[in-house]
């Protein structure tokens, strides 16, 4: 912490880099979205700005239809801003480590190293390289395996087009899509709906957790971090299929007319894509609102860190249900797979969470007031941009020329970290002498 | 936390009582609520149930209109049940350490017992009439004051009644009229605003509060908890009336057409009342759904530690703010007013928050399942009945056979406390042996 004070004699620190550098690229794919070859009808600046904000910060909420509305420049500049956006963030991190050595705080560079076992600056440009192999393999692979698929439906051109750009949107979790109804189209299709969650899924988990297992390492072997990510997600993720499957499964208007195949594989597509992916192959303005609210949770938790998603993280979240649980069950401390979780850790987590709802409900509260529109679906736009989500119940597009830069603010904020945003906010103060302890009751 | 261990073998633990004795008092007033001597046209059980269970929790949600459907004898009894759910469960943690003796925690007893400055036998049973006195005293005097106010406009007969039923459910943060429209006649009127929210709040502020107060001890001599519920309570206070007024002076249905002594009066009440006194001198169902939401927040905070108020505490609140304001400003250490707060009460906090989230977010999804009604006003009505607080959009009586049983659990698990009942669901493990530190990412 002290590390961390001292950066202020420095003209600027890691994350506000971080968030220049969004802002610089995001003004730039304005600029470049705004121009007239990008589009097939003028586009405003505000749209513009939304559309690259949206693209850079890996969102994929839209105020107008990507596939219609953009040319074919257009749409390649959309891809390239996603691919920057989430592949410059993953590799942020670790780069500023190289380049501002000791200026970043001690203690994350400390365990990002643990993690990925790294402590030359030889090791860590390899560590990039691998970063960007991993990265572009997924994406060429995935669209080649797509191709097979879209290039005998669509032709050569158009065919490889699409393919490329859903490959790269699903990776960086961006959830841009060429169709005005996302991957509906294709809810049954058993290799739309793999290709692309394998790669929403290893793009949003963590490239730590990636770079452990290819490591080939025993699972009792991985830090407790990368068994944290693996036996959440899977939880979550079998949680949020089944649920989803129960929840919607008499509603006429999602899974209720569909073949049991459409059924169990837009449960599946349904019950992943909301931990920060954003395509869908259902409607989201057809669901029942019990499905909306656990949607919303889903939103908020997000996947992991180091990734191309964004939201609390699932070991945010984790973390804080095995402190309650401890705390119910008398123990003075918290445990997960043989390791103890430090309260430092805990009271991180907690101010994660507490910071991201103080964001989310400030600017649904302003929506609120700004916007005509059933509180409901506000409430899960909010909780889409903060995630940098993207699903939408459809009401982006109606958004008021007040209500639209609110979720442009909360796409940044929830891309660069709630967290983040409120460190810099933050006025450091000197820790004051030690005080007594105090009696105080509580609930 | 041994010690809790311990009171496995004893045949009921203390909260195991709290929860007995609400379940008989409100099994007793269902009975009564259902003679015919009680209601002027035949009450089903299911509603009867649910009528007893508002009173005894002090809530104040209702599913007939309590001025027209019960008779003199009916109101009289609800006045009961109001008075033993409030006073009981107020007199109940001192009267637990009487007759129970080691049973209850060490670490509760001894934090009542510093803040209360009782230490003997004889000390305690003192308190206890000092509290009884207390309550009668201001309900008397009270209704004697409002009597004035209301024996001119209805007669001595039911002047008197009517101003003895509100002031009873006013101090014990009831929230149960006999007008159908609440309060709201008498929106403009100083001394019905004065009596009914000097009465919510000391009742609402904790009696451990008072009880400092009334040894007129200086600001500083005060222990932590007394100073943390007076300062709280007027920042939150404040803030609630300047924003209820400012979200609703241009609201036709409310604030709007009425006279600026009306607006200034309407918006102390409305910003007062929603931390769980649930009397309401202006319509909710005509409120804005920023309005809403707000009100939802406060709801869920609600008011003081042993009180006649629900909620997870203003000091459960406002130690989740400091904890997390501290972690941002990079120290290692939780301070109010010159005095430490330890982790083990941060633990605490935030296990009391979660816990409370997640049986309000767990009933609010029933409900979405059950009901055909508003989403936000659902999760409005969830809020109400979590923190005993009995405000409605309007609904209560529109809630199905389904519906009515969950919010009556509701109201019954917010007024025995989320965390006590956690803690009897949570199956006790004896503390693991220590496991080294793990290091894991978050946010
Ligand atoms: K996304
Ligand atoms: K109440």
């Amino acid at each position: 912490m002290n590390l961390l004070l001292k950066l202020k004699d420095n003209p600027l620190t890691p994350p506000q880099i971080l968030a220049a550098g969004f802002f610089a690229i995001i003004s730039l794919g304005t600029i470049l979205l705004k121009l007239p070859i990008s589009t097939n009808a003028p586009l405003s600046w505000l749209d513009a700005a939304f559309t690259a904000t949206s693209a850079v910060t890996v969102t994929g909420l839209i105020v107008v239809d990507t596939g219609t509305a953009f040319t074919l420049f257009g749409q390649t500049v959309l891809m390239i801003l996603i691919q920057i956006g989430g592949l410059g963030f993953l590799t942020f991190a670790v780069m500023s480590i190289i380049f501002l050595g000791k200026k970043i705080r001690l203690k994350n560079r400390l365990l990002m190293q643990e993690a990925l076992n790294q402590n030359t600056m030889g090791g860590i440009v390899r560590l990039i390289r691998v970063l960007f192999y991993f990265a572009i393999s997924m994406e060429l692979i995935a669209a080649l395996i797509l191709s097979f698929r879209w290039v005998p439906e669509y032709g050569l051109g158009f065919g490889l087009f699409t393919s490329l750009f859903h490959a790269v949107s699903a990776f960086n979790n961006a959830g841009f899509s060429l169709w005005a109804d996302s991957l509906s189209q294709y809810i049954g299709d058993p290799i739309v709906n793999i290709v692309i969650t394998l790669l929403f899924v290893s793009g949003g988990i963590g490239f730590t957790v990636i770079y452990e297992l290819m490591a080939r390492k025993k699972f009792r072997a991985l830090t407790l971090h990368t068994k944290v990510m693996l036996v959440g997600t899977l939880i979550i993720n079998v949680v949020a299929v089944v649920l989803f499957f129960i929840l919607e499964v008499n509603n006429p208007n999602t899974l209720g007319n569909l073949s049991i195949g459409e059924q169990l594989w837009g449960s599946y597509f349904q019950g992943l894509t909301p931990r920060t992916a954003g395509f869908n192959s259902l409607d989201y303005s057809q669901m029942n609102d019990g499905t909306l609210l656990f949607t919303i949770l889903l939103m908020f938790i997000g996947a992991g860190s180091a990734s191309t998603a964004s939201g609390i993280k699932v070991t945010t979240f984790i973390i804080i249900v095995l402190a309650v649980t401890a705390y119910l069950r008398g123990h003075s401390e918290v445990f997960a797979f043989r390791s103890r979780i430090e309260t430092d850790v805990i009271l991180r987590s907690l101010s994660i969470i507490v910071v991201g709802l103080f964001f989310v409900f400030f600017s649904i509260f302003l929506l609120t007031i700004t916007e005509d529109l059933p509180t409901l679906q506000v409430v899960f736009e909010g909780f889409s941009a903060f995630g940098t989500v993207g699903l939408s119940t459809g009401i982006t597009d109606q958004l008021s020329s007040l209500g639209r830069p609110i979720i442009m603010l909360l796409m940044f904020i929830g891309r660069v970290g709630p967290l983040t945003i409120a460190f810099s906010i933050a006025r450091k103060t000197p820790p004051r002498i030690s005080y007594p302890k105090g009696e105080i009751f509580t609930g």
